[in-house]
């Protein structure tokens, strides 16, 4: 028995997200059947972050069990034959056999792309958040220097959430501008429900002087979702990295 | 009666092209339908491209009449809440009573992209051609300067082509490369039927060492389609600029 880790890249938008779900197609779903045709076994994959519907992947994580004789570093290729072409495995090979993609210490990063032309651009709809008025970005980046570090992020949580503790560690944050596309890139060892999304709907708010940047540590302190900015819809929302930290 | 000018952007994965068809949804019939309901004429706009299924506009250009009373430059804003949101009207002006957009001189700009990953991103895969391989971008470069100027185009073109003159000119041409993105821009005076696409095609050909640099002074001298390389697919095409010669 060997343990695979694949590295998975896909377009949310067509998906009920990762995890597997009783109606609906999700990422999850796709890779346990495109496995399980292709080894003969009933293999179930245990996914790194389980992305929200609509949300893209590029680097996700997951790692089965099997008997199969392919050998580690070309299943990403046959998987990839048996999959719809939004989802990609880019990478495999074996792991010890008690690697798990959520016990591991990692770092992960988000981007959040934001659309702020005065009309959205339709090639990038299904990627970004569009957003009309003046974002000024040395605002949204003063908030977010409140953002990093250590903090209990309960109100930027989902209060679906049910993690047992909201403590994270934003490792690092900054807003970034290039033509009308706004990115907000964030990484850090680990995100509450709907973290990052609420985070980008409470900068925008930053950037369209709708909140005092020194606002956001009221927030934090306030320890109460309906104090932060709304949760930015998923399509911009896309996880780019998972780093091991050694 | 006033003639308005408007410059249309699409995403054109889900639609049969520009022109209006019996069957299948069309950027024309959807501008048609749109402002019909807006105005309550029965108005068929002018394009200046009529783009390919798949392929996309950043920029194209439609004119139609109209004793509507809306002021020209709110036309855009009015007419994008009546269309899906993979077509955007980006502004809207009167323009002179006998404007026609295929008859006032123009430089075109279209731009191919290709996805020189090992395995396809799933997030361009409707933007973009997958080709694997390891493509030189300095031979691309050297057999897209034989391709500027003034030629005729038989070579590059659909043999369903039906131009009164095969003869184009290539105002530029260049292939650049970004991390494994690879793309072709050229501006033209005018393009014939797949032009583009069938050059990309042959550019990838040249890219890879399947055909010479040289060669393709000969294929266009053959002034004959099966001496170029293949039509490339229509997702990697979009018509980025439209601009007047003055």
């Amino acid at each position: 028995m060997r343990r695979i880790l694949l590295t998975v890249a896909y377009d949310g938008t067509d998906y009920h997200g990762w995890q597997i779900q009783n109606n609906g197609r999700t990422i999850e779903g796709e890779l346990n059947r495109a496995i399980n045709e292709l080894t003969g076994e009933v293999i179930e994959v245990i996914g790194a972050s389980r992305t929200d519907a609509g949300v893209h992947g590029m680097c996700n994580r997951a790692v089965f069990d099997t008997e199969s004789t392919i050998p580690a570093d070309r299943f990403y290729a046959a998987i990839n034959t048996l999959l719809p072409d939004d989802i990609r495995v880019t990478s495999s090979k074996e792991v010890e056999p008690d690697w798990h993609p959520r016990k591991v210490s990692t770092h992960k990063t988000y981007e959040y792309v934001i659309d702020n032309e005065e009309v959205a651009n339709p090639k990038i709809i299904r990627y970004s958040w569009h957003v009309r008025g003046n974002l000024s970005i040395e605002k949204m980046n003063e908030a977010a220097g409140y953002l990093k570090g250590e903090h209990d992020f309960t109100s930027f949580c989902c209060v679906n959430g049910n993690a047992l503790t909201n403590v994270r560690t934003i490792i690092d944050i900054g807003v970034y501008k290039k033509d009308n596309l706004v990115t907000i890139r964030v990484t850090g060892n680990g995100f509450l429900y709907n973290m990052v999304r609420i985070i980008a709907g409470t900068l925008v708010n930053v950037g369209l002087g709708r909140t005092a940047c020194e606002d956001i540590n009221k927030i934090l302190e306030a320890k109460d979702r309906t104090k932060a900015g709304p949760t930015a819809p998923p399509q911009g929302l896309t996880l780019v990295e998972i780093k091991d930290i050694v």
